[in-house]
């Protein structure tokens, strides 16, 4: 990747008003307890979607049939815990960061927060293709969001050398199939919507495949 | 502005029972996580506004006309964001904080905690007088919390010298602008409350225009 | 207050199993982080308890007859947060912790999360002797189990000279004092349930003044 | 046990991507938070299954019969404290950790989240084989993903040296006794489900058994 850092490693980037990770870790550190806050209460709020069923009648009977808010559950723990794990690697690789990170990393959040909204809609409605297509278009943003932060940081020179060098082609690979795979799954929902979810499990398959071809290109 | 600090640099502040920043930090970093943890929480509480529709008749329709509730998640979203970011500059800023700072903090926090609510209530009935009242008076009560929080941070020397020189403007215009586009929305909600909330939008950019004003006087 | 505690300062205490919290710091930490994350989870619970109203008719109105939820809101809030500085002094004045005082600990967090479900209760029926008695045996219950902990890790040894020293009187006066307000609050609610929680309003003034007591005591 | 750890004390295991715990502290340390706060969110949510009665009629009557509610909130924060105890002591003994054990962790963390979904359906309806069913498989899930994580941990090379030699005894009964006791429960519900909730109040017994027994064996 064609990233145009031009600075010594250990010294601060030559950005207006970024501060140094180092200089600045108690309000570092104060930004990222904030968004893991965020990952850690939508992670955990995805139950509230599993209701109680009412009647007493066949209560066995009613969980069976919940199958769906269990597989969007389980789907979607997954989903925020992968994406929790990428945000903690792409604030690993920081060594400064400025206002307007803060204000895209709000954004990316924002679409972090929607995902027990959107977790639960799928659950109660994964058959029908208005539910795939916003569960779809939450992850397309998310992706988007990140790919956003990770482009600023990198132009503006925020992060380590040595990941700017190793993780580019990664992260490069990462945020075109994500949210082109969320894109695809759009016209088939309108199509035959039952199916959908189950086509993104291949998702951890094709990131793999995808780092693995980062990793070589880099 | 007048703020008659008069303590040498890094010098502890003449206060009865104000704890020094450097001497506390593992109690002043207990108040700022759990001020950071109101704001996560409460910025992802957000979330439960937005309900899932309950009928399968129409589910796209049903999304499209929660238009509302959409838009006043966002707003909200970001209102909570850009208090946190102010919240963490003011804390950023202290040098010293006494027992009547965490009561005021306190404050502070039932009022932020108090926006899933507001906004909620805005979401779901945003062409109403009563509910852009609420959400407004809400907004104001955070301000003033906060510039509450501020002055007495200033006159009793809890803040760097720094900060008290080249912050004091910028506050100064924070406090003003803010509640009074809020306070302004009340009377006109009570003639034609359903564009006000699109009326808000303007703030970040009056917000600006005040902290620059602010950095010229200073 | 005999404490019978004969530790030289700085020394760790001669309980088995007890961690001396300098070497410990990082699992000290954990369990403050813990402890303050439940106190700011359940503090910012309390908003669900403001229920938005179903009807459009007149919102206005809808929201003035809400009074008494914004009463027991405020008010809640009021409590937690006190009662989190509280936590927040007696942690700060431990110098150790075994695993027993973990416990006693989580015993008091169960107590404290509680407070969402009693205050949503006291917003609706707080004219209700029921709805009032709840209130008053959840707060007795954090009073007592606040106490155990206090009273345990004095005769543990657990607590730092200089506080076991200084604040054995104020917190004598505080476990009495508020327990038996509510304690009081109980049979005065069997007969006239209506006015019980302003009668609480009392509470910072007495509290203050057993402080002063206790201070003058000890 | 026959944990084949061959590493000098305070050397780093020699494992592939593993991260050393005191070189990479900062990062140990936000997988840490993030576990805590899931704990935290999750303990705290419990308290949302114990619903506000609707009727005013006899409020007092309306809370006794929520004694179900009240049994499962309170074992089920015994339960997840517990829990959170075990997994705050598993993490003080590792010293190093990599993906594939942030992976586990966030299984073991998608079923602690699921807790208050448990817990909500014991307490609605206990004397419902379907309920405790779910309850003991959710109790069964979490036992096994723990110890999947701690046997991974102790191959890896993971865990301190000490805490290998010290602990595995201890880890061995109680990843035994927990899930055997729920999975003895779920024959018993099928039968009569009305006693066995009384029936888990012997597991801290049971468990400190097995502590003694993991102990001499070592």
């Amino acid at each position: 990747m064609g990233v145009s850092v031009r600075v010594a490693p250990g010294e601060p980037a030559p950005v207006r008003a970024a501060r140094n990770r180092v200089g600045a870790e108690i309000e570092f550190s104060r930004v990222v307890a904030f968004s893991d806050g965020v990952f850690a209460i939508a992670i955990t709020l995805l139950v509230l979607a599993l209701e109680v069923p009412a009647g007493l009648d066949d209560l066995g009977q009613a969980l069976r049939n919940r199958g769906d808010e269990f597989f969007a559950y389980g789907l979607s723990f997954a989903v925020i815990g992968s994406l929790w794990i990428g945000h903690h690697r792409f604030f690993g690789d920081l060594r400064a960061f400025d206002g307007r990170l803060m204000a895209l990393n709000l954004v990316y959040l924002a679409f972090i927060a929607l995902v027990p909204f959107s977790s639960s809609l799928l659950g109660s409605y994964n058959d029908n293709a208005a539910a795939v297509i916003v569960y779809s278009l939450n992850m397309i943003l998310i992706s988007v969001a990140l790919t956003v932060q990770i482009v600023y940081a990198y132009r503006q020179g925020l992060m380590t050398e040595e990941a700017a060098r190793l993780r580019g082609g990664a992260f490069f690979a990462r945020s075109f199939i994500i949210p082109g795979v969320f894109a695809v799954s759009i016209p088939i929902a309108l199509v035959n919507p039952d199916n959908v979810p189950w086509l993104w499990l291949a998702l951890p398959i094709l990131v793999r495949l995808g780092d693995a071809w980062g990793r070589r290109r880099s």
